[in-house]
């Protein structure tokens, strides 16, 4: 069954990893995962570490900036399929300097311990999510 | 730490969902979880509904028709950041009638027990995987 858009956004809420999606400007795809935070007004936030890890954090910041659509998915799987779900935000990212996202590594530090003791300071993928689209199955 | 391409595919190959990204024409990625099998030859199955759900099934094959170029995406979290992993697998993405995608089939329903009594009887995507990306934290 298809999920209202308030069912969507808390069960999204309510994870601890999603996965980011950007495309580069030949369309090709790409596709890690994150931990994030959600902040009033449907903004979700994504701390990129201060030493980025090879190319990996590199493609997604400049994907990013060539091209900011993108789709965050969070799923439930569950090996009675009635119980799976997921639910996918999509919008448009920007990468802010962490001195600009403030409100977001607060969020951040207050959802995941490990962001405590080691606050990032390297940039911040910011996405003003436009839609929620989810699923249940019947369970 | 990065992952060797045997390890990454052996990881991969363990998991029981996995997130496929496509991207259409216009730039805009689109992301779904999947049950996948994998095939001798780096080459990953995954089944579309034979009712499919709204237009979720039909956008991800269209986008694929429109443009093969895919990432699937499986990840661990654990609150202990060092047990974190993932294993990414870029491609070039096909959709086959499930006549031509017997292998694929027998595959899926080796690996989930509810396509043993259901077998998928509509489109099946096949991904030819040209590359294993993968990370593991320290743990």
């Amino acid at each position: 069954v298809r999920l209202g858009p308030d069912d969507a956004r808390d069960r999204f809420a309510s994870a601890r990893v999603a996965r980011l999606a950007t495309s580069d400007p030949a369309g090709q795809p790409h596709l890690v995962p994150i931990v994030f935070a959600l902040a009033p007004g449907d903004v979700l936030y994504s701390a990129v570490d201060a030493k980025p890890k090879a190319t990996t954090e590199l493609r997604r910041l400049a994907n990013i900036r060539a091209n900011p659509r993108v789709a965050v998915l969070v799923d439930f799987y569950d090996e009675d399929w009635r119980r799976l779900w997921w639910v996918r935000a999509d919008g448009l990212a920007s990468v802010v300097p962490a001195e600009e996202a403030v409100e977001g590594l607060d969020l951040l530090a207050s959802r995941y311990p490990a962001y405590r003791g080691a606050r990032p300071d390297g940039a911040v993928v910011r996405v003003e999510i436009s839609a929620w689209t989810g699923w249940s199955g019947d369970a």
